[in-house]
């Protein structure tokens, strides 16, 4: 089935305790110099082709829930 | 600098309540024919260059840390 992925991730101004948490637990472990940000993946299956439009719905949808747009940015990509 | 993105989704022959969720949401929504699964993205800085060598040091550390390999799959792409 056709797919499309959302990636929302925190904006780059805003703290990201997620992504601070697991950069110091690569570090304890002895991953040294990585650097973490972490958000989220949506893989959506639609029903029929991807479109503009349907990519287009998808953005409207990603704003709505999936992203909270006051902190967190979000790209919709056809995979 | 360098980027690396691991994705984290749950496997497929697992339940996924979130990504359930948030397809019942949109339905309600108006958003017709859409399911979605829902995982997580790490960005991942690097110092330095993305060689062979840092993405498997990387998918080491996805498999100890980033991901539940009973439940995840992963993979590691350079961006």
């Amino acid at each position: 089935m056709p797919r499309v992925v959302v990636n929302v991730m925190p904006k780059p101004e805003i703290l990201d305790p997620q992504g601070k948490a697991v950069t110091g637990a690569l570090k304890r472990l002895g991953f040294q110099g990585l650097s973490v940000r972490q958000g989220k993946r949506f893989e959506v299956e639609v029903e029929g082709e991807v479109t503009d439009e349907v990519l287009a719905e998808i953005g409207r949808a990603a704003e709505m829930l999936l992203a909270n747009t006051v902190i967190e940015s979000f790209d919709v990509v056809a995979d």
